[in-house]
């Protein structure tokens, strides 16, 4: 199926072959992420973004005006016609009035979907209620395919809140499009939601639960870590009992392999300490270069 | 006289010849609407707005930038000098420095006639006081002609809150220039105010008052619907009282002409009922999209 | 020293033949201020505003978009990844990953310097703490040599709080670069700090201190005015009592030379009186008009 004028909604919706071809495009990108090219000269992104993320819409945008595009939109709802009472749907069909592809961000589980059914212009989710982000799940496995060569035959840890971490379940839905373990490091109340399981399972991917990095640290080849929220925990005292257990230190990766990578979606807040960041293990600076290449492929694969 | 350099302030400084000049200029743009032109390569727009208004603002950025321009400026008072204290003239002055053209949104009336006085580069009103917003009363009236293919000889029905809102007010100024009949439908503390009045009259606008849409509904060619606020009545249980009689839906429609066009601003809150989204009869849609090739021919005719 | 991706961080990093390559530039650069240029296309500078600032902000924006680049950023913390607690250092990073160039405004003294150290595109100083805002103090500098003719043998005035604008600071390390002797006009309380007043003597800067305007007038041939916040006073009532000392009018102008002109980096609350406007001396406008050819210089001597 091709990449033309398709929506972006849920990892669910792509192939292993879509994802291949957007990483080979993205590869091509990389040269002209910093030159730009001039391929949606005349074409216009529409950022919806009824909640703020300060790194996608700006990585969104980089790629939008690097191939030569324009950007129109809002980055927060505040000031909006949607406070004057307007209805989601009169706002996308507005921004379809005007733009080539929107690109959404709202707190609400299934704002993407809508919009896609409503809007005739290609819609791109860029975050929507606790379980998709697929475009940040396309830059965590290109970011594995191009800093390991491969994604198939690795052993993958994910570490953190692994229930309510919006990226985490759009990546293990994008795993399982390929033949890797993942291992699962959490509180047992935070690990990945039956659903997502049951999903990844049908779709034959391997995994194990975890509850401490130090278990499974030595067979990794990939670390991904995402914070877990204080709020999370019904007792405070026992958030600060295994807070420590999932935070990433330098001193935490000893007994790593060589070659392991640490993946993180940032922003971060101490779930990933900065002594990691001098570590030969970092690639999540790496990682978020990354975003500007893929978001071009992306946008051109969907645009021209 | 020509559009080069010119301002828009008010609908009372354009004649019909002006008003057919960008019609058939906003028709041949509807061409580059998506594709783009590069017209307007190296200017620069800068967008005054101290007041928000997501719809206005992101039209005349993507008109600007379809025209291969560039767009500079805020989209609310917030974080600015004015917020220091600098004077609305100040202000206007920094903007005329940067920019080529300056498109003004103020809650006070007369704002856009100061700023046309103070700067050099053409000044466009984007909507100031109660009474003001010529680029949106020329877009109703393009999309009337549009649809229509002519203005003259229709029954035109305006309902809700003709005192008030903006755009009523301008528009009937624009509709002055044509030969057509008006429906002012509207509780008689909502008509229009009576400079206004006079005005169309002298103009030889001919118009009748109606408490109720049914009065006239299958008399009009076009009916153009905006908001009533709760906010305008003294008596809560007044406005509860009223409020049916200019609340649009499906059902209201019924005994309406099959060539009836149903216009609207937008945003709507509940006087447009999602049920005439269906119906032959909206338009409004399509109103909102025109709102590109009209501000895209204002702009080229403005600074070409 | 070549400007090419150079860091503009403070004035005292700058040597006169730096100005004076940058004035040449910026006079080249008037010619395309308006028509625009196209040497920066598919460039991209990130404005990294975590304090507002609409003037520095538009003039640097409008100064790329008239090269032909392109603009990312945020224009206040407000909504930012800052706000979920990410570091200043890693927000660097992510714009430093996206873009060609990074402008960035703090309230607080090193940000600058910590973002330039960070980041491996070029940072320029927007403004940051109390003493440093070297491209308002370039603009300053070319706007005499512009109207002048030359800055050396000028005898320059600077009145109003000196201690704490931002721009005086870096304006006094600029003109010790010259051969100008000035006059420091404010009261006892808002001179320089030592740490200025000592750099300036070891690099030969002529001053004197003034407590009022008229002590000097008649001898200046340049007059910057910078606004006393009450809030610097202990005594308000000490504050009423030299206020009208600091405040300039048409009148208080009476008996400057013919050829005086009158600075002031804007925006302006009461200290420069609407009376001045009117008046040959006032340059003030013009000023704030150099500041986009003199960015459009700055960028692309720094990225070309």
């Amino acid at each position: 199926m091709s990449w033309r004028g398709r929506d972006v909604v849920s990892m669910r919706d792509f192939s292993r072959k879509d994802l291949e071809v957007l990483f080979e495009k993205a590869r091509e990108m990389e040269r002209y992420a910093r030159s730009g090219l001039d391929v949606l000269r005349g074409k216009i992104m529409a950022v919806a973004f009824f909640e703020p993320s300060t790194r996608t819409r700006l990585s969104f945008e980089t790629a939008m005006k690097r191939l030569g595009g324009n950007v129109i939109g809002f980055s927060s709802a505040e000031g909006t016609s949607v406070e004057k009472g307007e209805t989601f749907s009169d706002t996308i069909r507005m921004l379809d009035a005007y733009a080539d592809v929107i690109v959404v961000r709202h707190k609400l589980e299934g704002a993407a979907k809508l919009a896609a059914e409503i809007a005739q212009s290609p819609v791109i989710n860029a975050g929507d209620g606790s379980f998709n982000h697929p475009t940040q799940a396309m830059l965590d496995l290109y970011t594995i395919w191009r800093e390991k060569g491969k994604v198939d035959g690795l052993r993958i840890g994910v570490m953190g809140d692994l229930k309510y971490a919006r990226t985490v379940n759009s990546l293990l839905e994008g795993l399982a499009l390929f033949d890797v373990e993942v291992a699962l490091i959490s509180p047992e109340f935070l690990r990945p939601r039956q659903e997502t399981l049951d999903y990844i399972q049908s779709r034959g991917l391997r995994y194990e639960f975890y509850s401490r990095l130090d278990e499974v640290l030595g067979e990794l080849d990939v670390l991904y870590v995402v914070r877990i929220q204080k709020e999370r925990f019904l007792d405070p005292l026992e958030y600060e009992r295994v807070r420590g257990s999932y935070r990433l230190t330098a001193e935490s990766l000893r007994g790593a392999k060589d070659g392991l990578i640490v993946l993180h979606p940032l922003p971060r807040v101490d779930e990933l300490d900065p002594s990691v960041d001098g570590t030969r293990h970092a690639a999540y600076f790496r990682q978020a270069a990354y975003g500007v290449p893929l978001r071009m492929a992306l946008l051109s694969l969907i645009l021209t």
